[in-house]
């Protein structure tokens, strides 16, 4: 039977997920690939921490050099993290001729074109499923099952820290700070959470999805961000009565050319199958002109779920070696956006239904005075709360606009806030749901 | 640039939107093939029903054999339906070394193996991801994505009609006949619905499903078949009580060899997101050992979901003619699960919980004496509602059970229903959920 050598750069989590996997089901995976994968290097800083897996100590190396530049590697799976090391080594690798299946979706939403050119000029494959959802076979499912698709919509859920903590402060009634305690105490935050809470890394992942779903690369800069931070426990109440719940989204929606490309905490109907996408699994809803809707569901992180992304990735690379296959990579978004067709939208352009909080003295005539900034700019309120009513001090009136220009949002909001009456700043959720 | 030539058996519903996706989305498919898709011949019996689609009418023949005999036809893509017909043609065209993609459920649930081994013998490719869940890339994913994972479960609501009149019983509180009868008005279900509602459809997904996930043909025979038809309002306000929904689900259970493959009504708890499936859309909850649980969601039938599974097929097989990559027959379920090391387990071997509607008449000792008679059977109560006491008259106790095997369940229903207090038939429903 003939054999494929693999190379891997980094021994943490998934790598020795990924070891653990091979060694596991070789039987299996030897049988559908017709050829045994062989791990011929693996590089690591940390020789010495136990990895729970068993392996030949000549394997190891501390320098990535050994494993790209190893004239019998044919594949080398980049595992590090992080963007430096992880980019030399990965475009040493693709000029190296090897093909390269990597997890990093910091480096591909920050760097990808740089990397997609290496694979293209030196005909190689990239394999890059891990580095979105986990083990969620979402761009595969993108590049071939829905080939026959042009992709009118994306909403994902597909941060599960994120999604953890609004889920607790949501069925648990936390506060933003102790549901992100719990989540750290878990192991599902890290200590610096910033990355999840504040929206980058489902972002860096929208970046991905979104240039292969639309075939041009998206400038990660054009993306809008917006974490979940600053969600009260009294939103989260508010939107409940109005029968909605708040996840934050990452959202691709194209019309007519023109791209949105967005991440930001949202209001969707309760009864949506992505409102029941709870604690640290990950969704994504996308719409297909040909197929109508679909969604993905499952583990978007950890140890065994992500390695099973990578070895799929492997596999079908191993595959392509052996049948003598032509590289994939010219399929790879090696253009931008732009010159594929597809503008990106400015998010001051983008239209969405808001959910507003206004916080105001419960004076006579301060509802009339909003609604006439919001209409002013063209907005109008499709239903309002406004509860408590104890003289002179300060209430929540709570309303749901129609759907409106984002920039007129932001200008209305501008107007309000300056209201002597208003006592906090205006908080604005936008609302989906088709 | 080069082109690939189709042949087309079958010009109606499906047919004509595979038609239709493959003109409108012309430029699409070419780029991402590398060719451009020809659709040389099309052949149905019917050449005068509108179709809503522009066609030369040179490509049309009510000649199946033009279409599968043509030399220069490279793809035959057989949306005839039926058994006999599509099975004559498509062996045909396998035997002349064409490449065939079918939607064509019952065909390969029936007849698969023969169809397989013709691919195989005649080393060509075999694209029939439309048979299953529509537009739902799940087979691909489960040859690719999760080529990583021995799959421990599936459990699957994979027939649309099925689930419209159990959302509509659920949502509506409409009975059997009712809802079925406003699914026939809505084009839901066809005019003898037996092979929906009598589960044979999602028995036929299921045996396609099964047998790739487990690597080997699942003999349809073996699989154990129960419709919605005897499901009445009662046990859906029931199953709420206890806190469950019914949904007809398809079900493969793997564990050291032994598998489970059953078709039912079944309780599952409603908060797990494949409760919240409703409506005509098909899921698949699955778990493999690597990635976890994953979900599949989307619309399983209609003509332009399963049309984007077809064009899907025929683009893979495009790529695979254009850069001469070896038939991937070979890893077709070619030999019986036996063989692969896979033994179906019969129906009365397999645990599962139960939900039981006893009709007795309301007499003193009558749960004792049902309890007693589960209990010789290994069967015991985890808990009980028992409402609306009227003297002498009939009332029905309904009870979950532990986990029992079907079996002893079997035996108890039969001792049950002898007893002269009972009044009715025993409902019987199994449940299931981890």
């Amino acid at each position: 039977m003939p054999q494929i050598n693999l190379g891997i750069l980094g021994l943490g989590t998934v790598g020795s997920g990924v070891v653990k996997l091979i060694q596991e089901h070789a039987d299996l995976l030897s049988k559908k690939i017709g050829a045994s994968l062989c791990i011929k290097k693996i590089a690591d800083l940390n020789l010495e921490s136990p990895r729970g897996i068993k392996l030949d100590r000549s394997l190891l190396t501390t320098d990535g050099n050994e494993v790209v530049e190893d004239k019998e590697i044919q594949i080398v799976v980049e595992l590090i993290g992080g963007i430096e090391a992880a980019r030399d080594f990965s475009l040493k690798a693709l000029r190296n001729g090897k093909h390269l299946v990597t997890a990093n979706k910091a480096l591909l939403a920050l760097h990808g074109q740089e990397i997609y050119w290496a694979a293209a000029q030196n005909k190689v494959n990239l394999g890059f499923e891990a580095s979105v959802c986990g083990g969620i076979p979402i761009l595969r499912s993108l590049r071939e099952g829905l080939v026959a698709n042009r992709i009118q919509l994306m909403m994902g859920i597909i941060n599960g820290t994120a999604n953890y903590i609004l889920t607790q402060m949501s069925e648990e009634g936390r506060d933003f700070a102790s549901a992100l305690a719990e989540a750290q105490e878990k192991g599902y935050a890290e200590a610096d959470p910033t990355f999840d809470v504040e929206g980058y890394d489902s972002a860096h992942k929208l970046q991905i999805l979104s240039s292969i779903a639309y075939g041009g690369y998206v400038d990660f800069d054009r993306i809008y961000v917006e974490g979940i931070s600053s969600i009260s426990p009294l939103d989260i109440k508010y939107a409940r009565e109005f029968g909605y719940k708040i996840k934050l989204l990452a959202i691709a929606k194209e019309s007519k050319g023109r791209l949105e490309v967005r991440v930001h905490p949202t209001l969707i109907p309760e009864h949506y199958i992505l409102a029941s996408v709870g604690g640290v699994f990950n969704a994504v809803y996308m719409k297909g002109d040909a197929v109508g809707p679909l969604l993905f569901y499952g583990q978007g992180a950890g140890q065994m779920p992500t390695a099973s992304a990578v070895v799929s990735d492997i596999v079908e690379i191993a595959q392509d070696i052996l049948s003598g296959r032509p590289s994939r990579s010219n399929s790879l978004p090696l253009r931008k956006a732009e010159e594929a067709g597809i503008q990106i939208m400015d998010v001051s352009e983008a239209r969405s239904r808001y959910y507003l909080r206004v916080s105001a003295l419960d004076k006579p005539g301060v509802l009339s005075r909003v609604s006439g900034i919001l209409g002013d700019h063209h907005i109008s309120i499709a239903s309002v709360i406004q509860k408590e009513r104890h003289a002179e001090s300060s209430v929540p009136v709570v309303m749901m606009t129609h759907e409106a220009r984002e920039g007129d949002a932001r200008g209305a909001l501008k107007e309000i806030d300056q209201l002597e009456v208003i006592t906090a700043e205006t908080i604005c959720i936008r609302v989906d749901g088709e």
